[in-house]
């Protein structure tokens, strides 16, 4: 997918909503653990239930290898309904990857060929020839770690690198990369007043933006000091939507939430 | 497996090589592509070649998931052939993984429980609350990256923060984490200077050496720098070993290889 077809969809949609799909089996309701693929059954019923409100689907991959095989082929049939079903829809494999060039061409493969995401999340501490080798396959999208949301960010990323903090030298160093224009940047909402600085240094690039809801960070201050003229914003909400309710009502809560976050963003957009 | 149990095989066999299974379909002989599952029968071939001159194997997440459901099972039939036939030998999920705490919580749960690895290793860019949750697993390694040996290391993990590099606050940072005897460092052979500055901060730790032979990085030198009373450390070797030969003789290649490399660690040992 193309950034102008993911900006018309947010045009048309009047949403940057992407739908965080982290499936802890413990947390979804009972019956779905009487059906032979239940993180599938229930992923399928979130998505049914706000693919017109969403611009994104985030699958992180930990929660599903954590369930081995069968988590793999939950993964699989999860991102096949996406594209099968709503191709509108931008897809992110949530796998914060990144190794030496020839395993990371591995991974690239892994999630753009075999399993057709559109983008995957990478960290950058290994450099430029980790990251180089998804930046190389034309019409995906790499989303670097910048600024995360925990509060482990504090350790290393805003650490005093010759007068500035360490993720604004990762966000620079990382715009002389090869094809970099196929590069977006993980941005923690938790954070807001963060997004002044990082505008200076990537204006035009798109943000996936955790933290909105569930950690606490407020949408309409991150769209006061992050969002550019091409919106620029994917704003992640996983737990406040997904795990809405853990009662038959699941998917209509599910909906209520992320009808009630679209609702912001289009008042925002018209703004 | 507990670190004493690293140490004793150590001595026994000694050896201190890993064996890095990174299996390319493209690069094994080609009479495994007829089999049912090519990487799986590889890795098993080279595992009965050199398993009483290896002490672990590192098989590396990235070239099995690129293949998919497929490549996830080869994984676990991986795993479980050394698990069940060397229990002695030390096993390593190449995965660099790490991502926010209750991420990494499942990501811990996939390497440690459902696929019984001893150890996984994991990137260090967002700090301790994305790491600690490995380091809970009793009896099992937590191996963060600190310095590697891409070219890609320079771009950040030497940056120079309030006087000193990047890398070494990593490694003197992660010192305070709660379980942190569980940690062991990733540092590439391609810098065996470093490995003196190393051992200030992290005497006792065991180091994964990836880098020697192919990337160029000598034994010799990184044993004279970074050799420890207990070894403490692991010595990678992927493609010199398991690519030795691409022909019908491939197994005794990479037995040969392996046996050159354990003959050079046993003349060091009873230096």
């Amino acid at each position: 997918m193309t950034t102008q077809q993911l900006i018309e969809q947010i045009k048309k949609k009047q949403s940057f909503l992407c739908v965080g799909l982290d499936v802890d089996l413990n947390k979804i309701p009972a019956h779905f653990l009487e059906l032979e693929d239940p993180i599938f059954e229930f992923n399928k019923a979130i998505i049914d239930a706000t693919h017109d409100l969403a611009v994104a689907y985030k699958p992180n991959t930990a929660f599903f290898e954590a369930y081995g095989i069968k988590g793999w082929i939950s993964l699989q049939k999860t991102i096949n309904y996406i594209n099968d079903n709503h191709p509108e829809i931008f897809t992110i494999a949530d796998a914060k990857r990144g190794d030496i060039g020839n395993t990371s061409s591995m991974y690239a493969k892994a999630f753009f060929e075999d399993l057709s995401f559109d983008s995957v999340t990478v960290a950058p501490y290994m450099g430029k020839d980790s990251v180089e080798p998804f930046l190389a396959f034309e019409g995906k999208h790499t989303i670097m770690l910048a600024l995360t949301s925990n509060e482990g960010a504090f350790d290393f990323q805003t650490l005093n690198v010759d007068g500035e903090e360490l993720y604004k030298r990762v966000l620079e160093t990382s715009k002389s990369w090869k094809n970099s224009q196929n590069l977006m940047y993980v941005v923690g909402a938790t954070k807001a007043e963060y997004f002044t600085e990082i505008r200076k240094i990537v204006p035009n690039s798109f943000l996936l933006v955790p933290g909105v809801g569930a950690q606490g960070g407020s949408l309409s201050e991150v769209c006061k000091y992050g969002m550019n003229e091409n919106v620029g914003l994917l704003i992640n909400s996983s737990r406040g939507i997904i795990y809405a309710s853990k009662e038959a009502d699941f998917a209509e809560k599910a909906r209520a939430e992320a009808l009630k976050m679209q609702q912001e963003m289009a008042a925002i957009l018209q703004s």
